[in-house]
């Protein structure tokens, strides 16, 4: 599948901020970037740095004034598309045999206060496993939540969203990493672009480790709980713990923002 | 410096959990590992995996029953004593030039919610950067903050420290990473064993990211807000971007814990 | 139904230090105090006042070093023995026709957040109405809860309960509050004495606004969502919007509190 | 002082909704109602119910479809400007001689934790008691927070905006109440009109309960942290523990706001 990505960023620094920026999708084997380019005003340096888990790359500049930022890509999504049957049929890799960096991905993060939910999982899906925990627990947040744009904002939690069962892809994809890891599976939180997505806007899935049915090890394999995005029109930008470790813009100082406007088309 | 450390632990888990260890001294240049040794139940399998940043090692048992863990190790420490003079000479590496993998240190996480310090930090520290300003943030922490052992727990957050003005030594890290953070400075949780913690128990500090003065890069300090712990008698376990990430013990299900005892000693 | 209550209490203030107690029986037609008398050292004296909605009595002292305090008292319970037939057959007033004195008890507290889990109750009881509606939550909470001394504190809210799914009368009775008024009926919180308390403590329930069938006005009914007390054999101590308000001792300094022992026995 | 005050609120009700209203002037001695008047569409019932402490009124309505409302009065002050110094020369009412009815406003409420500040308020208002130590926090605050709307919102609480040094007048309001309690005395939150708030919008202030140096008894007296409203040109809607009390709209069920228009002038 071909993905068309359009991104345009405003925003306004009275005085000079260091800002971070991810928002250019990341190269590797399953998604290829047939074209990308980002355009900033010819006054403000780049300085790119490798991202988390080297998933894509972030990059730093200092704004100044009003500055707008133009991402354009093409990109040739080779991901399969997984489907629940799949999902179903994957592993858990004991814990005891899980690789060092995926550890990280079992603890308490800034939104996904896992721990917490420990005693829900294992009395709501006590029958399930791996991939099928995961499928159960992808169709109970699916039953059990409404996509509702305007009611969570930047600070809302796993913890939150669970209680007031609403919220958009990012309070989605939160509780689903919350419970993966409180059922003990490692779990990320990738941010992205998909086409369907509705208002149009950044996109973002959960990944979840899980035993490679071909292979040795393990994988990383994304879940969309909002059910917007299939696995093969998904381009990821980057992955962390939770939202804070991906939002496309962090600001270190005082910065206005005049919007942002997405564009994905399939190609 | 040489330290002696002795470490006992005692849980109990009715039905087989999978537990994740971090006790054990890092193994690096400024601390050279003597002797060290963990002692399990016979029939309870270890296993190893790097933790995080390569400092150091976790290791997963999958407990069951009674379980008793002993952890002895001599270690020479080689850190120099870092006084609050040379802390004020180290400069701010500008964060455009950050290495990649110090720039998660920049984000909230789950304790420590840096970005909601920004406006305190900027008025109360606002003469101040790089060493200077972490100088000032832990002579502010010392003379604002009682240690008092008991009022905080293990949900206690640096934003719960800072309006309550006591704690323990996870809580002066906390609000010390989550001021540096605030002040964009890259600042991390180590935990570790040190002399005169009173009463004695694991300790924690903070590390910060500063400019080498004499090399080129950056280098992690530590920087110990309670006064405890001087760095040449500072043996590290592990780090973390808070207390989530180097818990001693992480289990994976209940175990009901008998305590445990920790001794350190000048050798 | 007569129950015999004894209470001690020993606290230490290292200065002085005012306290407010709430550990008396309410004298009310539902329960008639048949003796009642709580001793203090000769040298404390007693001020006492009216507790919130006129239900029962606080009092203050002015503690230094060892306080012992001692309540014993011989109660006789009228309440009827509410079943769950009978709370199903109870109706909802119109929010508009309620008295201005139960407004207060349809919003958010301390503990009990209750707004944000207006989609929960939306969703979940959606058939139900009034007392049915009160007899649905409490029986899904007896379902999805634990009771489990020792995981929650005097900082745990209905919201970190309801992701938990467990705790003790305390986070049960909040629990209860909380949905109950997402559901648009008023909810308190009574504190009080029960025979099958275990471990034997104070105990807690919710207290619910509902249409009296036999007289015009509404009344509040007591709600245990534990299961732990019948209405005929719970004396209730006092009232609150949640535990903030009926704490049994709140001292407004530092006391270091050596315990407490709680007996109700059926007379 | 004359006040001339004007009010518009519109929303949207797609079903059934009700919802409680508290916008108008509260009469009393210090405020005296010249007149006022409430328009809602013709079609709409309104039940009027004595709102918390008898301070003013609540009114339900059910609304449907697009509502209107509009609230015109003039109201004539009585109340005298105190100045710093009236207010440092109040004396604290020992708690054991408070009435029964001050005593929930040293409890902890939704948005004012006051508990987890004692040892903040005790370390920096050490010198000072009474008014004079109400005096030491309202100057304070006004040294240490920066008035910026747009940052805090509706879940905003005394500790979040104590970590953040800034917000509006509901902010301002609750850190004052907040460190009030703290300090042992009792404080409530105000809502209400003042001539001079900018942006205009509903106003907030903190109340206190001193001793009266003139009578007997206590009384509540005005605090603005803002600076903003002068008590002479305060015209005072309703009181509560917090802004939870108060809001000028609680509705119970989804309705779509489309903002509010709030005028005042010295008439």
């Amino acid at each position: 599948m071909k993905l068309s990505i359009t991104v345009e960023l405003q925003f306004h620094a009275a005085q000079p901020v260091d800002c971070l920026l991810q928002c250019e999708v990341a190269a590797m084997p399953e998604q290829r970037i047939l074209s990308g380019v980002t355009r900033l005003p010819a006054s403000i340096a780049i300085k790119r740095v490798p991202a988390q888990d080297s998933v894509g790359e972030r990059f730093w500049i200092t704004a100044e004034k009003d500055v707008a930022i133009t991402y354009e890509a093409q990109v040739e999504i080779a991901r399969s598309a997984t489907d629940s049957a799949r999902l179903g049929s994957l592993s858990e890799i004991h814990k005891t045999e899980l690789p060092g960096e995926a550890t990280q991905y079992l603890f308490d993060s800034r939104f996904c206060a896992a721990e917490s939910f420990q005693s829900f999982v294992a009395s709501e899906f006590a029958e399930t496993r791996g991939g099928a925990r995961i499928a159960a627990i992808r169709e109970w947040i699916a039953d059990h939540f409404s996509y509702t744009p305007g009611v969570s904002g930047p600070h809302t939690s796993a913890r939150d969203s669970f209680v007031e069962r609403r919220g958009v892809c990012r309070d989605y994809a939160h509780v689903m990493v919350a419970l993966a890891r409180a059922s003990g599976i490692p779990a990320r939180y990738a941010s992205g672009y998909a086409p369907d997505v509705e208002p149009p806007d950044f996109h973002a899935v959960a990944e979840v480790f899980l035993a490679d049915p071909q292979g040795s090890g393990g994988d990383w394999v994304p879940v969309d709980a909002t059910g917007m995005a299939k696995p093969d029109e998904l381009a990821i930008i980057g992955v962390g713990r939770d939202a804070a470790d991906v939002s496309f813009l962090t600001s270190f100082g005082a910065v206005s923002f005049s919007g942002h406007n997405v564009r994905v088309e399939r190609a």
